[in-house]
């Protein structure tokens, strides 16, 4: 049978798998987790749409965003409210009235160094009632706010511009309660994802979403960027999953619509407005949310594949045959790859070279149908000529290092020196021609080549196939003007004309806040700043960013 | 093994349901959608929380909603403009300045004849720029409006309770787009679920929604309505799965976010204000919505279980156990199974009588693999003592016969006379304990009995127990007041006590607008309130109802 023919490169591929994948079992360790690591390592000092010098303020790199002139600046009276109303000693930081300055510069800088504010005044509320009346305070008094969850963010949208005040609310770690019936949980905002999840996992449950920056954030500031991450294909996105939130308003009140029901319509759906809002309509405080079963069983497959339109193919046919047990699909190029491979000086798990690599997941409850699904699955491409090449990982230490070739790649470029980072939307049909768009645009400038003349050294593209979220990245060399240029605005023209989104997942923030435009008309933009009229009359909320 | 000998009331029942399940072939044609079957044959006058003369206007049911007098009444030139702008001669139904009772008598009354308007003017638009034309002149002129789909709602939403003028939406049913590869589609407001279904069916997708109305609803409706139905356990509810609208508001302002992109965090998500609103806010002309992958196979069990608690047992364990196949988990007590048998004459598929019974679906990719999970689920739940019979349908048609014992309970209970229905969510724990309450309440105030003497037939419940979402009804023989006064506002306090929902997925309607209370803080229905006035300041779009 041609089938069982073609199988070969599969087979030959399993095998040196199997071999390949030992060597790199202590990779996942320092890959795994990118933004934990890098947030302490900072191996690298730019990243994103422009080139930062290190410590350099957000109020410089951006020289248009002026401070509001009718914000107050914190004064020792303010210091001293805020101490008397929060419980402990160590909620509140204080560089207004003591010298904190070294104490406060992880909450007014970003994991990346990309944004840094000025702020002098951190306070760390133990509970709703305290959140509460911090906002009422600096509502009535004038003071700006910056809710900050675990600060993994990649658009500045969590750290101050200028003299904010940061809400930080790590200490509101707890959890509530948890059905396992239901599979309902409820928890404090700033419950850490991977903590969550570990808690889920005791009871045979998963948290509806996971990511790379698992070990620090949290799940209120998951809800209140919109997180999407890895496994969305499977679990949907949080409007779906989030059940209710209690959130407290610009003004100090308290909206409670904690709600613990899969079905509840009574009215407009409030919450959903809070989910993706990024702080600037309320502070999550509490999450209620529909977790899934956990699965028993879990497979990973890396292809090799000859072009995009074949990569496209392979996932309709992941879709159709693996259907209910395909929990991610994502897309990785072969430059992506390359860099991984020259970063870790580890030996891909496939032989050859393929212009675009696959890594499918599945997850369900039969560890055996699954296997059989999914090597029916690989037969079936492999026959079709839909995959060049694959290989299956056979257990949970290859599982694990499968992953780090796409996991890695952050890490990998950021090792090379600064990226330009774009994590976008674009349909499914024309995701990757961005990729080559860029690429070729960049070449004609003359700026992109392999020895060090040349600024740029790859522009390559990986990402949620399954969610049709590219992200894109132009690995370089050192700042150049030219190149910034040569970027922006195209970049968001290009998505715009194909009516994708310069956002996929990880917000506006300080970043993308100027290029809304792009993605949502004068209409939409207006009924949102109706919205945050009716929210926050005073702006007081996470200023200077998102609208 | 244990196992083996526990197995075979299963086996008996498999034997029993075959052979006289084939009975009841033709059972699911008149049983399988009670929605459109009723909506022609009128078999029951009232139905709902009070009792209604056939032919009784809203208005006089509901003395206490008065016209609101800033509202105009619609004139011959008003009549003339509308006719100007609506492309097709047929698009309005004018009983204003012709005699056209009769014609607008279907857009006036509610399938269930429970709701009863005063329209006299339908207007059926063929675009979104005519839907803008009709509102930005309604908003001027100060005209109110009810947006109408296909009209089978259970809480009076969609018809009018003065002279509001219907915009019905019944000539905006194109499919625009569907993409094969994404599972996005793209579609007019007024397309019918079902035939949208059949369209995706033809792709190898499925409406990430079912439900009994599905003849004759539109899927604008069914997200105007938030609609959940029977398989929001397997595809999640509405807000995951729409990723985008378009709709016109108050003013005439067309609202495009028909974003087909699974990821876009740009800005407030507004699109999920229209989801659920009950057209109060705006109209919504198209919508954009993710599809999932049509299951090859399908399987239905239907089990008896002797006690409440142990079939939350059994929903725990096919969590578990059927994890990513299971489509649908559905509750039927023993006394709506007893008056499905009474009104059919068919023969129990189970031999014994229970006092509950469960319908557990799968779908999935491979319908050996999902036989072989049910098949050793079965075993499973027996071999503990969950389930005490248990029959597995073999075929498509023993597949839609078992469905109509779940299916069938609506139908089964108009037959019998007045039922007063209650659509509401409960903490899984508590969810029958209501029934039982109800029961008990009746019977204590000696109105339950099984002679003409007593006005109650019997107090029943059943539901989409994946959703915690329960249907009590209580069946009666004739109207009765004191029965009317024993269940309101009980029931809805009952609910309020333990955080549950009095509309689960039915809305507020009408029926239940001055009950929003009991789920709804006042903070939240002033946030509501505030959203109202910035969408619709004039509150021309379907007043007297929802807030």
């Amino acid at each position: 049978m041609a089938g069982r023919c073609q199988l070969a490169p599969v087979l030959r591929g399993l095998t040196r798998s199997a071999a390949g994948l030992s060597k790199q079992a202590a990779l996942r360790q320092s890959i795994a987790r990118p933004v934990r690591h890098l947030s302490h390592s900072r191996r690298f000092l730019f990243q994103g749409t422009s080139a930062v010098r290190k410590d350099e303020f957000t109020s410089e790199k951006y020289p248009d965003i002026k401070r509001d002139a009718r914000f107050a600046q914190v004064t020792p009276e303010h210091v001293s409210f805020f101490k008397s109303i929060l419980g402990s000693e160590s909620a509140v930081i204080d560089g207004v009235t003591t010298e904190a300055a070294d104490d406060i510069q992880p909450f007014n800088t970003d994991w990346m160094r990309k944004y840094r504010g000025h702020c002098k005044l951190v306070l760390k509320p133990g509970t709703t009632e305290e959140v509460s009346k911090i906002l009422k305070y600096c509502n009535d008094n004038m003071l700006a706010v910056v809710p900050q969850g675990g600060n993994t963010g990649l658009v500045g949208g969590s750290v101050p511009v200028f003299d904010e005040i940061v809400v930080n609310m790590s200490r509101m770690n707890q959890i509530i309660e948890f059905d396992e019936v239901s599979g309902i949980l409820v928890a404090e905002a700033g419950c850490i994802l991977e903590v969550t999840d570990q808690f889920l996992a005791s009871k045979g449950y998963i948290f509806p979403l996971d990511l790379g920056a698992k070990g620090s954030c949290h799940i209120g500031g998951n809800l209140a960027t919109n997180a999407g991450g890895l496994r969305l294909l499977r679990y949907g996105s949080l409007h779906g999953s989030t059940l209710g939130i209690e959130a407290v308003l610009a003004d100090g009140t308290i909206v409670d619509d904690l709600c613990k029901l899969r079905k509840n319509n009574t009215g407009y759906d409030l919450k959903q407005l809070f989910i993706g809002a990024e702080g600037t309509i309320g502070i999550i405080t509490k999450v209620s949310i529909q977790c899934p079963q956990r699965s028993a069983a879990q497979n990973v497959a890396l292809f090799g594949i000859e072009s995009y339109e074949k990569a496209q193919q392979a996932f309709r046919e992941a879709k159709g045959q693996l259907s209910e047990i395909l929990s991610a699909f994502e897309l990785m190029d072969g430059g992506s790859q390359a860099l991984v491979r020259q970063v870790t000086k580890n030996k891909h798990p496939l032989e050859g070279t393929y212009p675009f690599y696959c890594l499918v997941e599945t997850s369900g409850s039969n560890a055996e149908h699954d296997g059989e699904k999914l090597q029916s699955f690989l037969e079936n491409v492999m026959e079709k000529g839909i995959v060049a090449d694959g290989t299956l990982a056979e257990n949970e230490t290859q599982i694990r290092s499968l992953w780090t070739w796409r996991e890695g790649i952050t890490e990998a470029l950021g090792h090379l020196g600064g990226v330009y980072k774009y994590d976008v939307s674009i349909p499914l049909k024309e995701l990757y021609q961005l990729v080559e768009d860029i690429r070729a645009r960049v070449d004609a400038a003359g700026l992109l080549g392999d020895t060090d003349e040349y600024p740029v050294r790859a522009v390559v593209g990986y990402g949620h196939m399954g969610d049709a979220n590219l992200h894109l990245n132009v690995s370089t060399r050192r700042f150049d003007e030219r190149v910034e240029k040569l970027l922006e605005p195209f970049i968001y023209e290009w998505i715009a004309e194909r009516q994708g989104s310069i956002s996929a997942e990880h917000g506006l923030g300080v970043m993308k806040k100027k290029y809304i435009g792009y993605s949502r008309n004068p209409t939409m933009v207006g009924l949102m700043k109706n919205i945050k009229k009716t929210f926050d009359p005073n702006g007081i909320l996470n200023p200077y960013k998102y609208l």
